[in-house]
C-alpha cells in the first residue's frame, strides 16, 4: 500500500484526506493551523510538524490548500522531505502560471508532479465522489491512480502536467458565464410576471437543467449568498483566461461580458460573497 | 373521454398525437400538407378536411405548428369550427405578441385559450416525456391537464395565458447563452491542447452537467450541425426578448453579447443550421 | 423665387424658416400648436391654417417636426393641397420604414420626396451652418438646393431618397458609442485621480477632439442633462440600426453593447434627460 | 539656459530634439543605434557615447523611447551620469507600472521626475505643436515647463508623477473606442448603400467630426494599415486599462467589447497594422 502525506485539512482537504484513511492507505497529514489536525490525531491518524515532515519516506505527497501563495509556501518544505523519485499531486485551484511553476520546482528536485483539481465542492468531498481533472505523464498518473480514486469517483485526463489546471479554469469560466445568464433569465422573467421558482423548475426539468442551476438558483431566491466560491475569485479566474485566449488573438465575446458584469458585482461590494450574488446586480426600480 | 383536435404532424406533433391516441383520447387529426396525414389514416385515425373540420364538436383542439403565420392561419379556421366553450391550446412557440392575438382572438369566439409550448425536442416527444410550460386559467388548465399528461411527464403553471410562452422565450435566451458559452469554451481548451472530448466529459460529470451540453457538444465535435432548433430562430427569440428587457428597462449585457454572435453565425451564413454551428465561428488560424 | 411652405415651427424649425425668410424666398409657415406661429405672424410671415393650406401652390413643403406619428399626420393634410409635381422636403429625423412610407405617400400623389435630416442642434439652425443628410434623385436635389443652402452650410447628397435618413441614424449610432466612451474614460480617469476638466482638455486639443465632445463633457460635469437628445430617443435610434445590421448579418459587437448601457440609463430613470446623462450610470462608490 | 540631454532619436524623438536646439537649449543627443545620431553630429549637436554620457552635467533628459524595457535600459545609464537634483523626463509612452517603476528609480537617485507622453504624432512633433500630458510636482513642471513649450503648443498638468501616463491610457481607451465605431458605422452603411466617402464627410462635417476620425478613415478607405499605432500596443493599453478598471470595481461594458474586436483582429492577423484595420474585420460576404 502507497504511504501518502495530505497537506491541507480544510472544508475540502479534511473529507478527502478521510477517504484516504477509510481506504486503507498509510496516511500522514499536515495542517498549518494546527487546530484542524486534532481531530485526526484523536482518531490515530499521524500528524507531522511541518511540511517537510510529512513528506519524508512518502510515495506521494498531496497538497489541497486555498490559493497560490500558500502552495508556494508549504511546497518548499515538501521539496526538503521528498524522497527523490516522490510524487507530488497538487490538487488545489492555482492559476496555471502557478501549477507551471510548481511543476519546475518538483523536476528540479527529481520528483514527478500531477495537477488534479476538483470539479465539485464540499457535498461530494465528503462521498469521495469528486469529479478530478488531471495532468500527468500517462505512467505517473497510473501509480497515483488509486489515490485519486479514493478520492473520487472519476478521474479525466486532461493531459500533461498543467493541463488540469487548464481544465478546471475553462470549466470556472463557463460556470461564471451560467451563472450571469440564470441571473438575466431570472430578472427578465421576474419583470414579465414569471414567478423565479417556475423558471428553476422548467430549466431544471429540460434539456438546460445543470445540478448548478438548481443549487445557485436556490440560493439567489432565498437571498442567501455566503460564500462558497466568492465573486472575487471567480473575477481573477475569468481574467486570467481572457487573457490566454487574447494571447491566441480569440475573441470571447460573451465571456468578456461576463467579466464586466462580475466586475460590476465586486465594484457593489459583493466580490465576498459566493457567485450567486450576480442576482442582486440590475438596478431594481 | 374528451374529443381532441390536432393540428400539425410533423416532427413534434405527429408524435405527440399518437400519445393522445395511445392514452385513448378520441382524436381527430389535420395536417396544412396532406402526406403527413397518410399514416394516421391507415392507422384509423380519423383525418379532417379542414381546421374548421377538425374543430367541429371538439372539447379541445392542439395547434402544434412552426410559425405564428402558420398559427394565425390555421386558427381562423379552428373558430369556424370549435363550438362555444371549446379550448385551443397552442402549443407552437411563437412570439408573446402572436400569443396574445391568439388569445384575444379565441375569448372574442367564446372559447378559452391555453398557451403550452413544450420544453424538449423529438425524442421526449417521442417518449411522452416533454416538459410543457402552460399559461392558463386554473380552472382551464384543470380541465386539459388529462390531454398534457398524455404528452408530457410534467406541466409547469407559468401563470395566465402567454406565461407559457413567455417562459418558453427566456429559457430560450439562456439555451442561446449556454451554446455561446460552450462554443467559447471547446475553442479556448483546443487552443491550449484541451482534447474537446475530455471537456465535454468534464461539463458532464460536474455541476455544469446539462443535458444541452452533451447533446450538442456531441454534434459540434461531429461536424452535424443539420438543424433542430437553427441559428435563424434563436435569433428571432433573443432578439423579442432583448426589446422586452430593453422595455423594463433592465440590461442584458451577456445576452446582448450572445446576440451580436448569433448574428455573426448567421452572417457567416449559418443561419439554416442548428444552433450548435456556433462552434464554428471563431476564425480558425 | 420659389414658394415654400414650412411646417414645423420648434426649436429647430423656427430658425429654419426664418433662414429661408432672410434669403427672400416666398414663405408660408404652419405649425400644430397655434402659440408658435405668432410672432411669425408679427413680423409679417404668412401662417397658414392648416397643413393642406400651407402647401396649396407651393412649390415645396418642409417638414421639420418630432417623430414619425407628427410626420404622418401632418403629410396627410399636405398631399391634399400640395400641387401635383411639387416637392415635399422632411427635415425631421425619423426612421427608415417611416422615411419610406412617407416616399411612397408622396410619389403616389404625383410629387416628389426629398428626405433631408439635419446633423447639428439649435445653435447652427440659428447660424444657418447646418450639416444636411439628403437623400433624393439628383435633379429633384438641384431644384431644392437654394432652400437647402439657406438653411445649411453643406448638403451632402447621401444617395436616393431614403439614405439621407440611413445616413443620420447611422451616425447617431456613431454618437451614442461616443457619448458611451466619454462616461466610460471620465469615470475610470476620477477613479484614478485625474479632474476630469484636465481630460476633457486633453481630448478637445487632441486627434479625439470632436466637437460633441466637448459641449456634452461640459454638461457632464455641470451635472446639466436638460434634454436636447434625450436617451430614450438615442435608443430607439440604436434599436433600429442593429435589427438593420442583423438583416445584414452583421455583428456590431460595440453598439450592442453601448445599447445595454443605454437601456441601463433608462432603466435608472434617466432616459427622458439628455444622452449625456450617461456619466452618472455607474454606480458611484 | 538650460543644458539638456535627449534620447531617443526616432520619428517622434528626432523632431522633437530639433525643436529643442532650434529654441536655443544647450542640446547634446544619444540614440542606442547610432546611425540616427549621424545627421545631428553633421548639424554640430553634439552626440554622446552612451546613456550615462548624455545626462552627465544636465539639468534635465528627456527620453522619448519605444517600450518599458528601453526605458528601463537608458534610465540605468542616465541615472549614473545626470548630477543630484537632475531631472529626468520620460515621454515614451509605457504603462502606468513602468512609469512608477521609473519614478522610484530617480527619486532614490535623488533625482527629479516628470512623465509626459504626447498626444499626436509625427506631424505635431515636426511642427512642435504637440499637446504634452504632463505628470509633475508643480515646482518641477515649472521649472521644465521652457523644455516642454519648445516642443509643444500646450502642457496639460494631469496631477503628481505618474498621471501624465494615466491621462495617455485612458485618451488611447477611448481612442480604440472610437475606431472600432467608425469600421461599425463604415461597415453598416456599405451594407445599406452609403459611400463610405459620404459617410466620412458627414462626420467630419457635424458634431463628431475628431481629426481622428478624418484620418484613420481615409486610411480604412484607401486601404492603407501602414502602423502608426499597431493593434497589438492598442490591445495592451486596453488590457492595463481594463485591469485598472477593474480594481476599482467600475466596469466598462463598451471598452471591453472594444477589446474583444481588437482581440479578434489581432487573432486574424493584423496586430502589426495600424489600428485603422479594424476595417477590415467583419466577414465580407
Amino acid at each position: 500500500m502507497q504511504k501518502v502525506g495530505f497537506i491541507g485539512l480544510g472544508a475540502m482537504g479534511a473529507p478527502m484526506a478521510r477517504s484516504l484513511h477509510r481506504a486503507g492507505f498509510d496516511l500522514r497529514v499536515w495542517n498549518r493551523s494546527r487546530a484542524r489536525s486534532a481531530e485526526f490525531e484523536r482518531d490515530g491518524i499521524p500528524v507531522a510538524d511541518d511540511a517537510a515532515a510529512v513528506a519524508a519516506d512518502r510515495d506521494a505527497v498531496i497538497i489541497m490548500v486555498s490559493d497560490p501563495s500558500a502552495l508556494a509556501a508549504v511546497l518548499g518544505g515538501v521539496l526538503q522531505g521528498l524522497p527523490e523519485g516522490g510524487t507530488v499531486i497538487n490538487m488545489s485551484t492555482v492559476s496555471h502560471a502557478a501549477t507551471l511553476a510548481a511543476l519546475k520546482a518538483v523536476q528540479a528536485h527529481g520528483g514527478y508532479f500531477v495537477d488534479a483539481p476538483v470539479s465539485g465542492t464540499v457535498k461530494p468531498a465528503q462521498d469521495g465522489s469528486l469529479v478530478i481533472l488531471a495532468g500527468a505523464g500517462a505512467e505517473v498518473l497510473g501509480r497515483v491512480q488509486p489515490l485519486l480514486d479514493a478520492m473520487g469517483k472519476k478521474t479525466i485526463h486532461c493531459g500533461a502536467p498543467g493541463q488540469g489546471t487548464r481544465m478546471k479554469l475553462v470549466i470556472n469560466l463557463m460556470l461564471g458565464g451560467m451563472l450571469a445568464l440564470l441571473a438575466e433569465g431570472l430578472n427578465l422573467g421576474e419583470r414579465g410576471g414569471l414567478a423565479p421558482e417556475r423558471l428553476l423548475e422548467a430549466v431544471g426539468d429540460g434539456p438546460l437543467g445543470a445540478p448548478l442551476y438548481s443549487v445557485k438558483g436556490r440560493m439567489m431566491l432565498e437571498g442567501r449568498f455566503d460564500k462558497q466560491f466568492p465573486l472575487d475569485l471567480l473575477f481573477k479566474d475569468m481574467e486570467l483566461l481572457l487573457q490566454e485566449a487574447a494571447g491566441h488573438g480569440l475573441p470571447l465575446y460573451v465571456s468578456a461580458a461576463v467579466r464586466e458584469v462580475v466586475c460590476a458585482a465586486c465594484g457593489a461590494g459583493y466580490g465576498d460573497e459566493d457567485m450567486a450574488a450576480l442576482y442582486k446586480l440590475p438596478v431594481r426600480p
